[in-house]
């Protein structure tokens, strides 16, 4: 069989099937992008490659992937950060201008040029560590126009950038100044204006929405839900950050491919979760960032079976975080998940919270080359440090 | 005046003085390595540089400086890390090979060259971040000849590349299995042979034991402090990490340097180090790694007026972990320090912590020239980030 490039003498970790689906002496073939086989150099079929790679025994994995991130955003709030250290209250914080009114106020104070600019620092420290994925939300604009000014730039920097960029319009993240006091208009506006422009334009590969005391509530979260529904959009949530607003049951009840924070989750919310194959997305980084106390119910999403996935949640108020590699870190130190359950989380469950998993997400014939090749011994590695990137090289749709 | 090399447009955190010590239209001029002039532009002399560089508005701190890891080792305990999260007791890990056990034996089948090899991607990692200045211990050899060989290992990375390192003894850091249940023993085979074909050697700059309950008892610390004296070598000690000890008032009390780690540190500690000026080495990395509860009493070591230093502790068992830039992250965000002490615990504080203040950790004339300059608007971007690197340049010794 003719291809195109041969990894030989790996060590895989194809995340398909049992645990990490390990293969000691493995081969990777790619063909137009898709990988052609994957698996052990002895079952292979007999492959002619116009460029092959000796792994030298290093391990492949799938190409990491980040399935939550507010990557596009203008301005950042360390000054914020430093205020909050130095004792400042929320209150004198927000009369020096901080909070999510200043990233708003920033990001439509740009161009989409300059947002694409200014996101590039961030993407390429992902990337760098061998993401070949990444969901970017909208969120900070609050307008019709300044949303789809994100998403645009969104879309651009997979022009710009070898990666796959999943869109997610998040329009109901923060109820914008021209609304105060009427959200139920803002979300009206959502519903009716906002969201079926960002359809129309093909803009968005998904919904979301922040439901929460300072958010929107369960039932605004619903209709944002409907519209979706009726524009032929999938949906996921902001659920059960920092309190049990029964988010993550509408989310599941609605077919939500995630539902992600979740450290409030009920028992009733993971059950919802377990039936539907609703994907938990963690988001360590921000628990850790904002020193939250409470765990999410990992044992009880374990023992139900729902899959876990784990992500940056980049973003310049509770997680300004670029690297997936700290990520797992975090979720096996600060959430006890084991190595597998974390190196899933970054590769087939993350796909799986963005609807792709047929096409990325694990390393089998037929899903698109995206692998990303370790200076490590031992895929547990990838989890232990902190601080030291192991990156080989990295490969989306077979380059 | 002349000088060789001339940084302009530049705003200067010196870390001398008050504060951050905050310079806005900033240059800095370097003669034979050192620094000739560093301020204000319009209060600088004449200068007629071979090299001038524009800065165009950057920040410049001085070069960072990692005053305490345990760089040199061979092995990693990601395994163990694994076995751990998936539920393992430490029997069965120290059944498994695990434990500080298994760092010893790898150290120890390494040779010299082996131990370079294995720690030059650490060393990288840091000095990527612009660490100018490195302290790696020994006391993963625990004999003699391993113990020297751990020492000249990490001599021999400030050949391999361009950073400065200091050499720390740390012989009592575990009791070796050839003197099991014999300590003093061991502490009287480090008093009369170990340290003193060290110091012989010329390969240490100072001297440190691990004074705890699982480690050496505060008497025998104090009989490694006695032999060190007598050799004219400065101490150091690892203190209160995991219990009360009083280690940090016997380190103080003998002049020590640092005391490091000191989450149970008790007031009378904390008031003997004010008394002689013993710097407080705070470890976040091992905290957060550990999952320790334990604060260390930063408002009490604040109100006291210690000194705080902040360091990697880079270690395979207990804080694997190469990033100076995610450690101030970790001070500010578990231990609550503010951006200033943060960005001064891993710069002016530092060199303190190491006996090394009037050569480095501050941009003054007459010191080294050891910078970090940075793409960022305002320092405590370097505070706030997790996992994204905004240097744009490193100097060490004007090169
Ligand atoms: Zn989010
Ligand atoms: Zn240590």
């Amino acid at each position: 069989m003719r291809c195109d490039r041969l990894w030989k003498d790996a060590r895989l970790a194809t995340m398909a099937g049992e645990g990490l689906g390990v293969v000691d002496h493995g081969i990777v073939a790619a063909k137009d992008g898709y990988i052609l086989y994957a698996g052990p150099a002895c079952d292979a079929p007999v492959l002619e490659a116009s460029e092959t790679a000796d792994c030298e025994g290093r391990w492949i994995t799938p190409g990491l992937i980040d399935c939550h991130t507010h990557l596009v955003h203008a301005g950042d709030r360390a000054q914020e950060f430093e205020l909050r250290l130095a004792g400042a209250s929320y209150e004198e914080i927000a009369r020096a201008g901080g909070g999510i009114v200043s990233t708003m106020k920033a990001t439509r104070a740009a161009s989409e040029a300059e947002l694409v600019r200014s996101a590039l620092p961030r993407l390429d420290a992902l990337i760098a560590e061998g993401v070949t994925t990444v969901e970017i939300k909208s969120g900070y604009g609050l307008t019709r126009v300044d949303e789809m000014k994100m998403l645009n730039a969104a879309r651009q920097l997979g022009v710009e950038r070898h990666v796959r960029v999943a869109t997610t319009f998040l329009g109901a993240h923060a109820l914008p100044p021209e609304y105060a006091d009427d959200a139920d208009g803002y979300i009206a506006a959502i519903c009716e204006d906002m969201l079926p422009a960002v359809a129309r334009a093909g803009l968005a590969d998904a919904v979301d929405a922040f439901c929460e005391g300072i958010g929107f509530t369960n039932a605004q979260a619903g209709r944002v839900f409907d519209a979706a529904r009726n524009l032929g959009l999938p949906v996921k949530l902001h659920a059960e950050q920092l309190s049990n607003q029964h988010g993550a049951r509408l989310a599941a009840e609605a077919g939500a491919l995630s539902a992600d924070h979740l450290e409030y989750l009920d028992a009733a919310g993971t059950a919802a979760m377990a039936r539907n194959g609703t994907v938990a997305t963690l988001l360590p980084g921000a628990y850790y960032f904002t020193r939250e106390q409470q765990l999410p119910p990992i044992g009880d999403l374990r023992a139900a079976g729902v899959p876990i996935a784990l992500a940056t949640d980049c973003n310049p108020g509770t997680s300004p975080l670029t690297s997936l590699l700290l990520v797992m870190n975090m979720g096996a130190t600060l959430f006890r998940l084991s190595v597998e359950e974390c190196l899933l989380g970054v590769t087939r469950n993350a796909a799986r919270a963005l609807g792709i998993n047929s096409e990325t997400g694990t390393i089998e014939a037929g899903k698109s080359c995206d692998l990303a090749i370790w200076n490590i011994d031992r895929p547990a590695e990838l989890v232990y440090r902190m601080g030291l990137n192991p990156l080989h090289a990295r490969i989306w749709k077979g380059q």
